[in-house]
């Protein structure tokens, strides 16, 4: 396989079945955990220890979604570090910038110049309350994703998302059912919580095709046999990410080792739901 | 009036007395619209262009609104930009970072970081879609603001914000009507387009105390008048927003002047409604 190639949906099947893995890992490289020994050594922490957890992890996972808040919050640094990642990061692999953008078309447009060209990442989540024009910039990238929050993993999610309209028609749906108007499958795909498994029935019903990413097994507690139940389809159709439990199995020397471990053992479990459903 | 009082309701209500202005410029400094002879001899044109701006106008208006994706696309030296142009601006003026940020509990918490911290400005655009969990972080600052948006200017606002409920009630007052119990009206502050004069009204139904961040005029076509008639309140109540029709004015030598005679005439339009409503 050629590394230039488009990163459509074909390409994204094809990597999970080769690697036995639907796996994103979630560098949330939050400063304050990264072990002792790094941050009193190295002139930039939140390199040294993403590169670490890329030796460590790379063959086990198709995706790294990078959360932009702690680069961010870091300042200069912090955007150094997101660019040695992003260098670092092996051609093969889905690059996710997990922003959760969204604004008026020309502020939207400057977000995609970020983090389709600044930083270039093969995808960006995107908060879709603002509507069309705020997602059509993305999306005038070519083979590019834009990943739309639609049912989140946090408590939260409950406040606005399942709002029902007068037909008994919940926001997240109307999300769901507009926004795939926007564009192909093949450069949209949508944030769903593995909280919420008993939702991924109704939401394939919405949309069948699509590619969803799924935070929020792990630290946030919920299942991938659940996820997986309800939530695959025929292209498998899924990034399932886990964050804090792999790159923070340990905050010591073995941090690297353990996160192999942890990411190890969720391809595993993906290898096996993988064969049962004969993919 | 002192530099470090706490920028609460009271304090803006003063400053608007005192300049005779609610206006805030959008420092939406867009490096492709930047003066010729700026780009050519500046280090940092963004931080040249900014400064000018600010001496040519903060006379005339009580914020500045920093539109964050201007900087970020533009990488390091566009963060460089963001903390020479925060430094700048005098102790009173409010500074509003418009990032429309919003994730869950633990990322939001390094967006309050980012920009109540690293690049401490006293307020924050933020998008409300992730519900309480995403907003919580950045109202546990104490004299920080949290803006949210609720209807926005832009045509995609009619994808989502006005779906109604079974009882007839529009998206947008759902998200008005629960978050306003997070928090008070000295932390809060919602978006409302300039666009969409005639919502103005039942929103002050639903919040009668909030200030509201009123983009739109210019550029976007809203009217100022239709704005105050509808909206204001007897703290007045609004920051009207004019971003490129005040810093983009002229593109040429005499920008600042430019920029300084557009602003002038908002904030003459500014006096006159404020006088005749005895405030």
């Amino acid at each position: 396989m050629e590394f230039n190639d488009p990163k459509d949906k074909a390409f994204l099947t094809k990597q999970i079945q080769s690697k036995q893995s639907f796996l994103a890992i979630g560098l949330d490289s939050d400063i304050t955990r990264i072990p002792k020994h790094i941050l009193e050594t190295k002139s930039n922490p939140i390199s040294y220890f993403n590169k670490a957890i890329i030796d460590a992890t790379h063959d086990l996972c198709i995706s790294y979604k990078l959360n932009i808040a702690f680069y961010e919050s870091q300042g200069v640094p912090g955007w150094q570090a997101l660019e040695d990642t992003l260098k670092y990061i092996p051609n093969e692999l889905f690059t996710i910038a997990d922003a959760k953008r969204g604004d008026i078309g020309n502020t939207s447009k400057q977000y995609a110049e970020t983090f389709f060209k600044t930083y270039p990442c093969d995808a960006i989540t995107l908060a879709p309350y603002m509507g069309s024009d705020s997602i059509g910039p993305f999306l005038d990238y070519e083979n590019k994703w834009s990943i739309l929050l639609a049912l989140t993993s946090n408590k939260g999610a409950f406040d606005f998302q399942l709002i029902k309209d007068e037909d008994g028609k919940e926001l997240y749906k109307h999300i769901l059912d507009t926004s795939s108007r926007w564009g192909s499958s093949d450069q949209l795909m949508y944030v769903v919580g593995a909280t919420k498994p008993s939702y991924f029935k109704s939401i394939r019903d919405i949309i069948p095709d699509h590619f969803l990413l799924v935070p929020g097994i792990g630290a946030q507690g919920g299942s991938l046999e659940e996820v997986c139940q309800f939530g695959m389809n025929k292209d498998v159709g899924l990034i399932v990410n886990s964050s804090r439990g792999i790159i923070f199995a340990s905050e010591d020397r073995d941090f690297d080792k353990a996160a192999r471990k942890s990411a190890l053992k969720i391809q595993q479990q993906m290898a096996k739901i993988l064969e049962s459903s004969g993919i």
